[in-house]
């Protein structure tokens, strides 16, 4: 299969690289990336990134970020930021990447822990991850030619945990994690929020 | 208690006001309001709204609207809008809210169906409404002096039904579904998704 992966420098999105590039052509397409540069803030900067990649069997999107603060300290700013970038921008590849996915093929999201339990500071995170779940289900149900639409929604990373300095034991593994993704794109469920867990 | 419901010239909001106010003073806002005029898109009519109706011990939010539309013809306009309105707007009625609110007091909102159980033309309501769903939870764990913070998922109307020519017999009479959030203000649940069936 032939997959893009957006987001593909960061932890989570490397690891799914890996994960796919053994069986699979992988496309890594992100902000800095030189074959795929990609900002999915901006929708001219997807259609660009469709246009140089063509026709894909899956789109992959572990981008998109909010911004983590007390809620007291959370702008209207910081709001506009999450909802465009990681909510808006993932939105925008699924309705403009349609039409360059192959017939039965598939996008996979990426929402995240704080969707269903939150934290104090994680009230951006909560609504975009959450509003990615809930338009995930949706676009299910509306995606032409047999295209599935799933969303993974990862637990702490180890990986995130060491580099945070926290200990890593109670996180998963970004390797383990990747399978999550992998299992989406080969499987045949649409609709899905897939929680992975520490196996 | 003194109660503060906005979006109270709606189907559900006017059954609110009805089911509050033999017992409570309820205030009644709506675009339309000549007493406590709002456009919850606007932040500066948030905070207006709130300059006029003084202290509150409970704000219930009815409010918000988002574009119902098949997926390929929603536009990032209405995607714009239904975050802005709805989503934003009743995000901002809660981060402009708090200092309006008594100690131990509370805010009930109102995601819907949709956010769980999507329908082909649902992908922006169930985007704002599980968005709503996710700040809700995570409002609750940050909200200051014990003020409460809940949503309420009306299933289908029977008001909502007959006014769209359906038959109205599978739906939840509104008169029911305002229990529901008289539960929320005079209870002692916080970060909880209400999920109101028929009975």
């Amino acid at each position: 299969m032939r997959i893009l992966v957006v987001g593909a420098s960061g932890t989570i999105g490397r690891a799914i690289v890996a994960a796919f590039q053994s069986q699979h052509e992988v496309i890594a397409a992100s902000r800095l990336s030189l074959d795929a540069p990609v900002d999915i803030e901006k929708p001219a900067s997807i259609r660009e990134m469709f246009r140089r990649t063509g026709k894909v069997d899956a789109v992959v999107s572990a981008a998109g970020q909010a911004k983590y603060a007390p809620l007291a300290n959370l702008t209207d700013a910081d709001f506009k930021y999450s909802l465009e970038n990681k909510l808006v921008g993932n939105i925008n590849l699924v309705r403009l990447g349609f039409e360059w996915v192959n017939d039965g093929g598939s996008f996979t999201l990426t929402s995240g822990v704080y969707a269903q339990t939150p934290q104090p500071g994680s009230a951006a995170y909560s609504t975009v991850n959450a509003g990615l779940e809930g338009f995930t289900r949706s676009a299910a149900l509306e995606a032409p030619r047999g295209i599935r639409v799933n969303i993974v929604s990862p637990p702490w990373v180890a990986e995130t945990m060491a580099a945070m300095g926290l200990d890593p034991s109670p996180g998963l593994p970004a390797a383990t994690l990747a399978r999550a993704y992998l299992g989406s794109v080969t499987g045949k469920q649409t609709g899905v929020v897939i929680t992975p867990e520490r196996g």
